[in-house]
């Protein structure tokens, strides 16, 4: 299967042109202003989401790809699959949200959809997390085509069908870019890795590297959960929740991290990860009107609850569950995720007036069973031999696909 | 004292959420036009000065952070000790500007607030590359408190009593920070490292790290010295004039660096500070009516002080005054902050009529003095035993509240 | 020469205060309201381009820096030389294009200057990245100021002659950088080094730095095309296209690098280089109203000429037409810039009224011709023995400029 790689990446990026040339044009002043009879939406709009759209783009690609350079010998990989996911993920994003808010329309897209191609793009390169250095470039690209498609899908149900309210999406992503990737990594559980891999270490620079992405994401983030919130007040408390709930955590997760190891060291591992957690568990509420000490004690927790997470539960995963997820993303997404869903039907059933604890619970639930289904489904898929999963001895080593390269001719 | 650190960054957090609660609640289109009559200030204001945000948060936080990862052994310690001090700073100086400016008084943020409780930060994390490798995290936890108090004294006597100016903050946050740290630095002296200490040292990729820092800072200072000047003339000259000043310093910074270094020779020390210093400098005169080419000038002017202090004035404090400034804030924060303090006098001497050379006056010797007391103040607090300073030989060495995380279980 | 470097760069540093001085004042809501009878701009247009102009700055200082960090020795010279041109070049560019336009009056200058001086130092950072690591640093004081000398030449008869539309500067940055690095590289060429160097290699940690500079330039490129465009329409579309553009360039890059490498696996140097040039060839056509899936179309192409030309071009530029082109920069801004300009001429000529197709020749023939030539007789100029030139031996190392320093005093 020398060729699968190279034919499948050229075959995806023609059927991208092939449903752009169908489906796509953008927004301009003319066609939304024939719209605008009933809606308020035009082009300064768009622009003004441009702005936080850049904000979330760096999160995705230095974010995300940084975040996981933290395996001394995986990290052109980390980066570079990063890279390519999310590249080809935002044209597909375009795409199936786009379809299914048109309901198969042609459809006009803007700054807006720039964000929502970025943001389904996110879900992938969690549950790349939980597979990173254990499957080959086609493997991920075939995920990337289908969870995509799967996430579309939740978003579509949560908000159209549920009208739940979910701004900065601790369900609809992270939740479920989580179990999404705790499902394919089951599938795809080595029993041979059981022990460990030598090359599934850190060194010391891989690991500061890593703090790239774990800055500019944790730097960002009030953006990431302010971008598509209604302007106005409920932008601003998107972005101020998101900015304490994120303080705190810091404060917390070193708490823990400090009380847990060895001689009160920390962990440079909770550091990178449970520090993000308080972003995660911010997204539902993050526009609701709540009190600011509110998201420091969600923060709080998050953070807690995360390096509580890494510490505990991951072990009790590899070895009990046989599910191995190799940067902890359960830790990070997942628990942090499912909080934050929890958090927005407490703070509705304390008289936040903004949907129903109906509809919250019916977001959390079809977030979780539909990632989980898809997952397992996805991991199936996946396990087909001809994808080229490397065995694994060459597991965590990226000189599988990259060579080092000679400069000198 | 196994678990001082958990249990003050505990208590500390939890202090804060009972601040919040009694004190913080987030500005409202409502509760912002109800004090309209008076301000001109509205949500949308608020919102606008979010870009701005968005940059001092990257310099404070990846900036500031990856500035001070040049040494070997110390980098997860740089970048993650600077998290923790800004992450539980921005809280604190919250409160405490907060509580100032409202007289004890209920009080509602938006987002000036959030750039103020990131200003207040800097000073501490200016103070921490002074006495970088040299103390531990509890210590650092203690000298956020007690140093963002004295900060957010001295910004109340700078701006309310003396009605000096200080858009930039040269004097209030830079010479502060730096007069701060060096005093701390003086009270903790440790004759046992008069001859250096081999782990404090870099390697070649720990100064690319730090480079990552000089950038983001270089390139994001323009916002820093414009996010609360008044919009419009004021606004758009803060950002010229530092984007000039900025320029300048580079160019005589290397030039006086190859002219003072063996056989010509650039020194990346002075690459990595000395460029920052025309930013420093340019802070307190940044809004005023000056012409470009004074902006160019006083670059020029920090960019050649910054490195002959390098060179010159290090080596005279450690050895002479017993003062042992590890990333050698003077030269970079100190005296920069201390020129522009003292070239905003000339300008106001000159007929630029924004207020009187006494009040800045009055102003640069407050940020000192107070600066210089606290520090004092705050060091002796910082040598109680209790507080497990590292010893001589575990100085510069991450390892001791690091462990580098084994991540096979 | 010992005094050779700083004292150049002090002479150049106050030839800048001087021509500031006589030349230069800022934009002022005053002056703009005299002349705003005739135009629309005004102060708030002008601040509303400060988000732009962030990120272009972010570009030039740390994408172009981080990205030519590769070498293994080089790492402090590549981004501290990039700092120096650029912050040099920053107050040339500003001069020399403000003389132009005003026809050598006195001239006032806002944000837009800011981007349009940003720009013009571009053109020698990728001239840089030809001859990077065979030059001294006074060679490139040198080379900056003749080059953007010959930028602003050609950029003024670009827009004010031809009236050609180049917006995202595929022409007058990217062809004209490449091809006048390519005429600087091919007089400076050593036939010593013909079969390589042996510091002419990357180390791991190295080519990671380098993708920082990568993903940088490639998240903020969108804002690059787009900066000066006309606000509405124009500029949103420039966003979309280029954002779309260089998502579809990554995904041929990537099959294209499987393709031609040994058993499938992909090339670091590909996926730091080739996933840029969707963006470089997007830049004359950005704002045009072209349909999205061309903007897919022009991206896939440019990925896919770039990897054909880092695998079979360079090798032949370096052996048959003795031209050594360190970065490849003739790949990644000399072939897609000449497709981005041949791009816009089958725009036009398929009925995109923009301006015609006569016009856009011009300016690719201009371009091109004034850089060959320009880079022709600097080269020459380069080649007097004064400047310092580093021996054979001494290329590719840049301790021979910086020195690792002792911190230990």
């Amino acid at each position: 299967m020398r060729f699968a790689f190279p034919l499948m990446a050229i075959g995806l990026e023609v059927a991208m042109i092939a449903l752009f040339g169908i489906f796509v044009q953008y927004e301009t002043d003319q066609n939304l202003s024939q719209k605008s009879n009933s809606t308020s939406v035009d082009l300064d709009t768009s622009l003004d989401l441009y702005p936080f759209f850049r904000d979330v783009h760096v999160m995705i690609f230095a974010g995300f790809g940084f975040l996981m350079t933290f395996l001394k010998k995986y990290g052109f990989s980390s980066v570079g699959i990063n890279f390519l996911i999310a590249a080809l993920g935002l044209q597909w994003g375009t795409i199936t949200q786009g379809i299914l808010h048109s309901h198969g329309e042609k459809f006009h897209i803007g700054i807006k959809n720039m964000i929502n191609a970025d943001f389904s793009t996110a879900t992938v390169l969690i549950s790349f997390g939980a597979v990173l250095g254990k499957t080959s470039p086609v493997q991920m690209l075939i995920m990337t085509i289908l969870e995509i498609a799967a996430f579309a899908g939740n978003e579509y149900l949560v908000v159209e069908i549920f009208s739940a309210s979910d701004i900065g999406a601790s369900m609809t992503i992270h939740a479920f870019g989580a179990y999404f990737g705790l499902a394919v990594a089951g599938v795809l559980y080595r029993s041979g890795l059981r022990k460990g891999h030598p090359k599934e270490e850190s060194v010391y620079h891989s690991d500061l590297f890593a703090m790239i992405g774990t800055l500019f994401l944790w730097i960002f983030w009030p953006s990431f959960n302010s971008a598509i919130a209604e302007p106005g007040d409920k932008q601003h408390r998107a972005i101020m929740n998101t900015y304490f709930s994120l303080a705190a955590c810091v404060v917390t997760a070193y708490a823990c991290s400090s009380l847990l190891e060895h001689q009160g060291k920390l962990n440079i591992v909770h550091i990178q990860n449970a520090t993000l957690a308080g972003g995660v568990a911010m997204g539902t509420c993050a526009d609701m009107n709540i009190p600011p000490y509110f998201s420091l004690i969600l923060g709080s927790l998050a953070g807690i609850v995360s390096v509580f997470g890494f510490k505990f539960l991951t072990p009790f995963f590899t070895t009990k569950l046989r599910i191995h997820d190799t940067c902890g993303v359960h830790n990070l997404h997942g628990l942090p995720g499912v909080i934050g869903g929890l958090a927005s039907i407490v703070a509705i059933a304390m008289e936040i007036p903004i949907t129903s604890t109906t509809k919250q619970a019916a977001a959390l639930g079809s977030s979780i069973i539909i990632a989980i289904v898809g997952g397992l489904i996805t991991g199936l898929i996946l396990k087909i031999p001809i994808w080229g999963q490397p065995s694994d001895q060459n597991c965590y080593e990226d000189s599988v696909y990259w060579e080092v390269p000679k400069r000198i001719i």
